[in-house]
């Protein structure tokens, strides 16, 4: 194996690779990152047990003198990010050591063998379905933070994505607030699928600067997103995602308008003095605040502290449509990762009663709904 | 008490004196800020137990409308750091609650008794050595990262500021590097002090964005820096300073002068590949690098680690003035650490031989040397 090519066409395609490899894993072998050199391409993969990550590079400045395959650990990645020559001629001495050879500089890394390597299938079945990168980030980013973080229910670790009759229903929830984007589709079979929060969050990172479009093929257990020269394969959660459907309601007792930066401000000074619970089981009880209508159709976020004092700030809603009083108690953090998941300058609190769920909406938003929990105040 | 100011004035004075807030303190009543309002100024203090600041207020914004005193927690500095008003009115309730109106926000915070808070003394007396910010930053920086950070021999962990006939000499060193800069100063008396690193890390950002003339006071066991508004005292170390005045020598076998930042990257690069020891007390053996002039003239950076491979870079001196060979093997932090001390484009190492002390000096840094004790090579 010897080829050389431009430096930042491999870190950049070096710095997709790094989504799917473990700093750790059971099997030493799957810390590093296979290269597999034929008469015309570089295909580089890494493998954890979520994601498996797999680029192809025949780009102009890649010259390949001879064939061959390797197993080199993570390291490769931190090397190639420091160099800074234009290119970098990479062989394999005695089977046993990479050579990186740039400018005035050579690196020697000890390599595994690359018959150990797990055999990858990427298998890119017919008839994909196309999303815009931006499309589906913007459902990512609105959904994956609301996702659990606790094993327990580990169905709940997860994203599910449900089409039926060409809508695509995203659904993220930890059982204390919920997160849903809705968008019409191209015509494409019904599936039901739940994919785990890492893989989102690192399918994030590998499209990140990538506009076109993401092809997607489903298969039993896992999926398989394919753009430019990338595969990222990521496994799928076991298990039937509840059915959330029922949980949005459609009519409200009050519909509050705010300037969304202007409520988040509010919420975030206020939430300074909102008393904090670490015990990570009791994550509802985490900084807590009040909302409360008054009768003067004024707003309050307020919080209570015994140790430290109390701190209040009045809003006034640029939109309303009913009279108060009304008022809920909720955790602040909840609230603000739903606001910060909206576009919109202006966004509306739909409440029910005291006890009853929330949900905030925005107009430049469509179809994302962010429904909220309250939690009982004193 | 109650008085209006400007939020931004506040601010700013609430960064100084953030500076010397401990977070946890065996004296509760020092994690508050004491407060102190007369006919015409306010006074804030902190505490802890290397440091004292004291601000002292009467900026153009400040209204007072009635004099007092209290103890407010840490928190006051997050609420008016996150407050957006112009102006911010602080009064006290019943000499319970501190309550802070901005435009539509209201904030109250417990207090604490003002008569607990121990007495702070700030002694001023005359005849202070004048020192320009500039070269008193100057002098930190290019020092201080070379104290020990081990509490084995407790005055290393301080740097050693020496004044003898109005040269002033500072040095820090862990035993296994030493940093010294000498300046000329005004004529003052001859002094000998150990200032701990910590207060000097904390009087740096206070004096960040301070360009003038610094007035330090000296005391038998502590120091005190006045400049602007602001009085910061610190505690010194007791005991001696181990003389370390004969290891700077000042005959070297070879001088060889580089460009430093790629020197700097050079190192950086190979130092990715040296093993690793990350046990506490073997500082010295962390990340080992070996710098060799060749016969040839060259210079080879290189390290080898049995774990992972080997990496080498080959640098063209830009001055030498003598033959080699000769190779030195050292922390690569500590020369990094050295290196970016200098403001200089050019630096130039001062080899002896494979086990005695190098140097680094700069042309553009005058009277500042860098020393680093090299480790056995294999």
């Amino acid at each position: 194996m010897n080829l050389t090519i431009d430096r930042e066409v491999l870190l950049e395609n070096l710095n997709t690779i790094s989504r799917g490899l473990p700093t750790k894993s059971p099997m030493p072998i799957l810390t590093g990152i296979k290269l597999y050199v034929t008469e015309n391409d570089l295909f580089m993969t890494s493998s954890n047990s979520d994601i498996s990550v797999e680029v192809t590079i025949n780009d102009a400045s890649l010259e390949i003198k001879e064939p061959g395959q390797t197993v080199v650990p993570g390291k490769f990645i931190d090397i190639i990010r420091k160099i800074n020559s234009r290119k970098v001629n990479l062989y394999l001495a005695e089977d046993k050591i990479l050579v990186i050879k740039a400018d005035r500089g050579e690196y020697k890394l000890y390599v595994m063998d690359p018959l150990e390597y797990p055999k990858m299938d990427f298998v890119a079945l017919e008839n994909p379905l196309k999303l815009n990168a931006d499309v589906l980030k913007n459902m990512i980013k609105s959904t994956v933070f609301a996702t659990s973080s606790s094993e327990k229910k580990p169905i709940l670790t997860g994203v599910n994505f449900t089409n039926v009759n060409n809508t695509l229903t995203v659904v993220a929830t930890d059982s204390f607030r919920l997160s849903q984007k809705v968008i019409s589709i191209e015509p494409y079979n019904d599936f039901n699928i739940t994919i785990p929060n890492k893989s989102l969050d690192e399918l994030l990172k590998a499209i990140d600067q990538f506009a076109g479009d993401v092809n997607l093929y489903f298969q039993s257990n896992k999926l398989l997103a394919q753009f430019k020269n990338v595969c990222f394969q990521t496994r799928l959660l076991d298990g039937n995602y509840p059915d959330t459907s029922k949980l949005i309601s459609s009519n409200f007792a009050i519909n509050l308008t705010f300037n969304k930066d202007e409520l988040i401000e509010a919420v975030e000074r206020v939430s300074l003095l909102s008393p904090r619970d670490s015990a990570k089981d009791k994550e509802i009880t985490y900084s807590i605040v009040k909302l409360e209508l008054k009768k003067d159709r004024s707003v309050e976020i307020s919080t209570t502290n015994s140790q430290i004092g109390d701190a209040k700030e009045e809003l006034l809603p640029t939109g309303i449509d009913a009279d108060g009083p009304i008022a809920v108690g909720f955790s602040s953090r909840y609230l603000l990762d739903a606001l910060k998941s909206f576009i919109s300058t202006e966004v509306t609190l739909g409440l029910q009663a005291e006890t009853r769920p929330f949900i905030v909406r925005g107009e430049n938003d469509s179809n994302l709904t962010q429904l909220i929990l309250p939690v009982r105040m004193n």
